[in-house]
């Protein structure tokens, strides 16, 4: 590919689509061409802002537009296999806002789609762009926390309903691409306890277990329904722990504490005891997640790689969520996630 | 009953045992007359400190002294069913270290000794004598809160690692006790995942799903191994939603926020809105938990009348902890817990 | 004055240049028509956002262009008189960023031409725009906190360390015009230790003492070298206190609190007694100060009224400011500040 | 002296006796023998619970009582020189609860006094044995921190008030004992605004400020009139930066961060850059530093060595308050504190 810009089409401008746009401007090689929408008005405020950006309420022009390289889908979920799937076969490469699809058998046939047609495609999983995501994410790889004992989370928060799909629709992909990228394996079972406050038919509190094969055990807790806001992510290491607070002024705090069994062999003792050591808030580095997943979009596109948030992390993602309503459907039960299938190229 | 102070023997002078000895000799109306413990030296500290009190290394010793009114059970839960029945036996009122026992049939038939031999029989649910506790159970029975919508609660830190029981058995009593206290209905399913993290037989952390008849559901986290100490409950209701921490200087905060659902019966459109309003920290008022609750049983040793922490409601505890491991036995499966057994008297 | 838009020309693209003009396009009656600044780059990346404003490197350009209704003046201090003179003697009414001019004689310079010429002059004094600086004045204004016995304030973070003023004359006007206009008077004296710790000729950190004519007593922290962002203030009164803090999710904390003397007349007997009672987080509207600030003085232009915060607030903080900076001459001493002068028209 | 333990008389059973007599009783080597105050029923509750412990009304019994070799004196401050100077003259080492005297001349009486009669003369000044305050003084001294640019420190919260002194002789001494123990000076210059709220007659806060021949200055905050507990002191050094919050489970930060001036050469320039760092909160000792007091008490009488809470450390917190004093007079007057008098011997 030459050193011209990459040209983009983002499709959908409610809430990520406008700083999609505004990430894309901002990053060098990369241009927004147009947008689309059906609502003129949306439209209107993005032209008017940047005028170089050209309005279309029709994606058929967006995909007949031989100028256009890359195509962002920020349409509701259930838009996102027909979209993305239509903008593969005009030979676009495609970045989908999370989650990749409304099922792992609609994920699997963009996946396949992308291979064939030699493609990217690429979810929107922000977080892992995140630098407490990261830092976290190579804690655990260089082995600083030890073996990962369990690991709990938090996101709740007082509104954001979404009248279409269930809070772990909703929610469920940042805390799922997040356990997928620390831990590097997709759970064997999950199992889940939900309620539909509002609304009876759409569950906005979820409490999910999740089972991993290395033995880590995870819980994850998601609300459009709680009093304040919190994202805790505690995880609990046979070394060190971490607390992970991503609206905090020290969004990581290592913590040098543990249990020490002094002498393994004497099980029968259990003479325990607790360390309890320094707490140290690292210095995080302050940079836009958006900015640097369309980098590493725009990387994957000139260079032919594997984005961090790939397809298949964000297959994954969709099977867990399928878990999760398969454990729902039947009544809490603990649901087995079989081995991730071989996408078919 | 006469007017006589009511004469105490506490028995096992662990953690719990100099507290209750404490409190009782504090409490106008009894006394802490003996003490009993293996070892000799739990002794000498507590007859030193209190000259009056007498020690024993004999619990036969305890039931055959008649001016003995009321036997304290502090001892670990193995020994709460052979304890508490020998006392009840020789005609003591009998108060039992939180969980009851060791199983729902022994707590059944203790409850059904007492019922026959009409003595008080009484769980040291302390939590119930808290007064952010009380003051949240207010705020729900009064219907300020609305409709319970769910509770989540953490109860986590590093330490305190039993060797004997699981981290359900030894912190379970206190949430599941407040829930019963709070909601005054027992689960109707469980469901829970957990971990040996240190010693594999021997879970230390706990995610546990909880269903109520009424609608409510909530999920209880348990660890011994938690980075930093969190008590933190969140009780969202239809109108109000509340946050408790013990470990705070404001227990109790009560959020005037919630969602609205304007016309309910247009489903259809679920134009919701979030009322985001007052956050209150209501004065809490200061007072030892375990001196009201030692009150409480004097006062129905004195009276006849059912202490607020009632053998039925720690039956019922014993009873979730029961339901919460047949689901770890079953791999995690969601179990059913029957309606309470009526209690043969 | 007719229905057409305010026209303004905003001076100066520093910090707060580029988010006044966004401001003044955002707010219907008002038009940012001229940028002008000596660096033609910033001037650049604001006519490149914003393609109907036409920028200018001549401030000569701007007072004589007959299109331009207000000036905002967003320069360094020492700028600030003779530029606001200029452009007030050009017709223009003239918005200056705080504090309003390098000394009290130039503050009065200015407010006589104002005056002298029928045109609004206003300092921007932004915190006096800001929900919870509001919600406390009323919570004073309205007797709730009963007498303001003394108020404590830190202002405090790493950074933004300026060459050209001391710690003083950057943040001091911050708490200053808050002090103001919460109180309603002017200190009558006031001392001051400060220190340069990086640069021994910069004050970089001020400890200020205040009295107010009423008895009310308040301290002032300033410091541009602390290790985490502090912006907290406690009022305290003699029925309620409030704790203030911008940076908190709960801006504005109401103690129910207080010291209760019994019998005022035995004074000989100091029998206190403490009132601990609720604490209430009121809900702060959400608003951008600014956007408020800069349709205040627009309603001034049209309504010839007096802005919130006005020219004379702006004088005083001045007289604040030189107050302290003579108690630093006078190595600390006590400086009286005299009533202030009656401006002449 | 022989292996025989201390046996010490305690003299005034408020706050600090009580405490006092049940750390004496725990450390080895040392024994409360008699306790005395003027009510029977204070002296009751003592002696009822440790019996060995001879109560009585006559502080003339107390130093005519051979076997008595140490005398704590935890009476109102008038009371101090009075009663320490009578016990030195019987022969008795002397604990004298903070602050030693209740002026300068008394203080330098009664360490000319100790030092003619080779006794040990020592002030309360508990902080000194505080864990994190030791953390902190060790940070200090071994440059850690770097040059010390200022020290601010906040020490309110509602209710203590005295009836018989000011905020500045009841607090001070604590902030006034750490400020001399890290910095290891006294200050050159002191001056002080503090207002009697309740008491017109007695200062219930107090901001005082603070300079140090090295250069350092502080600011200490005092009152018993803060809606919430408030112990948070900020130390700032050219290097490293501490907060110090005795309250908070981390009660030591070190924030390593800190303004860097590249080229002092050039002031000129001013080019500075911030440095953002890591933040520690490294593990604190928990030890109860009144028992850490006695025992250093101890030692000082066996060894005859100087206790770090030295008789010349407690005079010259008397200095510090009588200077906040003076400028207190002098309507807030910068008040010079000459150079430390060399006590006669």
């Amino acid at each position: 590919m030459s050193d011209a810009p990459i040209r983009f089409a983002v499709v959908g401008l409610g809430y990520w689509g406008p700083n999609l746009v505004r990430n894309i401007n901002e990053l060098p090689g990369a241009e927004a061409a147009v947008v689309c929408d059906l609502r003129p008005e949306a439209l209107e405020t993005i032209t008017r802002r940047y005028p170089a950006v050209r309005g279309t309420t029709s994606f058929t022009d967006v995909l007949s537009d031989p100028t256009i390289d890359a195509v962002v889908i920020a349409t509701p979920v259930s838009k996102h296999h027909p979209m993305a799937a239509a903008a593969l076969r005009a030979g676009k490469h495609v970045f989908v806002e999370k989650p990749l699809a409304a099922s792992s058998e609609e994920a699997a046939d963009l996946i396949g789609l992308a291979e064939r047609l030699d493609l990217v495609l690429m979810p929107g999983h922000t977080f892992l762009y995140s630098p407490p995501v990261m830092m976290i994410r190579e804690l655990i790889a260089s082995g600083e926390l030890g073996e990962i004992y369990f690991i709990s989370t938090s996101r709740v928060n007082l509104g954001l309903h979404q009248s279409d799909v269930s809070v772990a629709w909703d929610l469920g992909p940042h805390d799922f691409s997040i356990l997928r990228y620390w831990l590097g394996e997709t759970p064997s079972h999950a199992s889940a306890l939900s309620r539909g406050c509002i609304i009876p038919s759409i569950p906005d509190v979820a409490f999910i277990n999740l089972e991993f094969p290395s033995g880590t055990v995870a819980h994850v807790e998601l609300s459009w329904l709680a009093p304040s806001k919190l994202r805790r992510t505690t995880v609990v290491g046979s070394r060190k722990m971490v607390v992970y607070d991503d609206t905090s002024s020290e969004p990581v705090r290592v913590f040098d504490s543990g249990a020490v069994l002094p002498n393994p062999e004497t099980f029968g003792e259990y003479k325990l005891t607790y360390r309890t050591g320094d707490i140290l808030s690292p210095r995080v580095e302050v940079a836009e997640p958006l900015y640097r997943e369309i980098e590493d979009f725009c990387t994957a596109i000139r260079t032919g790689g594997v984005p961090r948030s790939s397809a298949e992390l964000g297959m994954e993602v969709v099977r867990m969520i399928e878990a999760v309503d398969a454990s729902l459907d039947a009544g809490g039960a603990r649901i087995g996630i079989s081995a991730p299938a071989r996408v078919a190229a």
